[in-house]
């Protein structure tokens, strides 16, 4: 089973939803705008990709609620009725989902990709009949467009993973090569494993296919990445999974276990890389590049292209998302662990300066510094 | 109420269980050697300095319970009739305690005291009558030495911490001063507050002595400490209590909370200190001294004077404790966050070497490097 498709009438998307991992496998049928808002606001499905892919999926199974006869949907205004209705209508459910995660681009960049493919279809139907007027593609004709587009982004993501992996894989033996290492060791914070994304994942994505390839003998560090545990809940389940020899330490760990010895590369995936190379990742990905700096060790970004934002030229332009202080207070936990209403910092999120950053990995290549020319 | 007290009859030890905080304030009365070793294993109490303490109020406790009449205990062989044998009995259950933690340098120095005070007060009484063979003290003479060794660590740790705070809050006045800032801020690992030690704290000690003095403005930033939480459950709680400014951070966020401008110092514990300086102190320490140096905030260590150990020439000769993995993968938590027999790493300290530590400060002034040198 895939983690995001459509439900069978193709009017829902079925995810697994992340929360509950890595306890219980449970996948949710989605069909209502606000329960996709939540499912990305509240991380029943999340990883940068994974999220693009979803709001892409998302927008399909309602533009094709609308399809309906005598569908009266409240969340818009416009009947739906003309092209310029359906669009309208996309585009506002567009905005819903883009509202849910500020800080990851590929939700904004999968929504305006299907909006997109809906324009172009429109402007298509007008120009196939050059002499009428007010010709309308017809709404059919324009959720097709969008759910070919979903359907590109999705394979699209499945290529980009496998090819990010690839190129992955080869710098974790042109390391292991140089060293001559007995067991190379991997280091990784947060979760950009097939969960994350379509397949393989970015970051995962090198070790899963060493790991089936089996040519290269490795272990992997796994952060568990406070306050919401990706790291243990997701990377771990995955990696145990896939058969790699994981260890799960807590966050504040990375350093002892790199000054250990046992960390030859950092290997995470990123929400947003600006211009200038900056990087935004889930919180404390900052702190990783910096130890590893700090041990000599190789640090790097996996992600797509499409992460790379150009429109925004350093970190400084990145919009840090800030969750509920009760993820760090009480969430998981049998009984609240901090006094009552003691004052909690929450970013989502940290920019790695791209000074700290060894190379980023993304389908088309492997990208090193200078950054603001190479990208 | 004491954090550490003897009970009325003086056979056991009364503590505020640590573990149980911030939700419950339970104290507890332990009277038996297990259930002693077991507060010190298992975190109801903790902290180098309180620890220490608590070892020789236990010693001492223990030792009145031979004083009673045909006291037969099965833990130790000897049978306490003679001088010697009370000094092996109190060697055996200090041995016994010095097991429960290897890293803390205070409890095997507080065990030592206790036992040196009793053989003290053996040799005393034999120089008392130099005529007669055989001479012994007593058991009643001896438990009294015992006693007073364990005051007088308490009262020297009281003397300790108010030395160190004073240090302290004038090195965070010296900065503020420097820096013309309008709120100073300080960033704070797992907890070395009053709770680990007797009054004050040590790390803490600064920030509360500030805070009643009322001249300084500031602000705290408390990492969560994990995977026990000490920072969330005990730190922000006493800087709750004490009216201090705290935001309670997760270890990961310390990096953007530092690059956000808002940390001028950092102030934490110590386990150990080794003659060149390097330092062990609860994992993670070593991070936030990467992170300090990276962003140019000085970093400070602060602590008794006992916790340097002038045996160990560098921070490799510490032994690091390895703690139970479930710690990592369920303590806490509603259901298990991990995936069941996942690997995990679980160092409770690590090193921060010299190089990253600004300056220790202990009881008799703030030492600044070289360390090697000027320790």
């Amino acid at each position: 089973m895939k983690n995001i498709d459509w439900n069978e009438k193709g009017d829902g998307v079925i995810i697994i939803d992340q929360s509950l991992l890595p306890g219980e496998e449970k996948y949710i049928e989605l069909t209502e705008p606000e329960e996709m808002y939540r499912a990305i606001k509240e991380l029943q499905v999340r990883g940068a990709p994974a999220i693009g892919i979803f709001a892409a999926y998302a927008l399909t199974a309602l533009m094709r609620q609308e399809l309906k006869p005598k569908a009266i949907r409240s969340c818009c205004g416009a009947s739906g009725t003309s092209d310029e209705g359906f669009i309208q209508k996309l585009r506002t459910y567009g905005d819903l989902l883009r509202s849910s995660r500020p800080t990851a681009v590929n939700l904004g960049w999968a929504v305006d990709r299907v909006v997109h493919a809906a324009r172009v279809e429109m402007f298509r139907a007008r120009k196939e009949q050059p002499d009428r007027l007010n010709v309308n593609a017809g709404a059919r004709r324009l959720a097709e467009a969008v759910k070919k587009e979903a359907e590109a982004i999705y394979h699209e993501d499945v290529e980009m993973c496998k090819s990010i992996s690839r190129y992955g894989m080869e710098e974790m033996k042109r390391i292991a090569g140089e060293k001559g290492m007995e067991k190379m060791g991997i280091l990784t914070h947060c979760n950009a494993g097939p969960l994350a994304t379509s397949e393989y994942g970015t970051a995962l994505g090198p070790l899963i296919l060493a790991s089936e390839e089996g040519t290269l003998d490795f272990r992997v560090f796994a952060d568990e990445t406070r306050p919401l545990l990706q790291g243990a809940r997701l990377t771990a389940y995955e990696l145990q999974k896939a058969g790699i020899d994981v260890t799960l330490i807590c966050d504040n760990m990375a350093s002892i276990v790199m000054k250990n010895g046992w960390v030859h590369a950092c290997f995470t995936g990123c929400d947003r890389v600006a211009a200038n190379g900056d990087t935004a990742n889930k919180i404390g990905t900052s702190a990783v590049a910096i130890l590893a700096k700090h041990y000599g060790i190789p640090f790097y970004i996996l992600g797509p292209s499409s992460s790379i934002d150009r429109n925004c030229p350093t970190g400084s332009d990145i919009p840090i998302e800030e969750r509920d202080p009760d993820e760090i207070r009480e969430k998981f936990y049998e009984k609240p662990m901090a006094p009552e209403g003691v004052k909690c910092y929450n970013p989502a999120f940290d920019v790695t300066d791209h000074e700290l950053i060894t190379a980023i990995i993304t389908e088309k290549g492997i990208i090193r510094p200078p950054f603001d020319k190479n990208l």
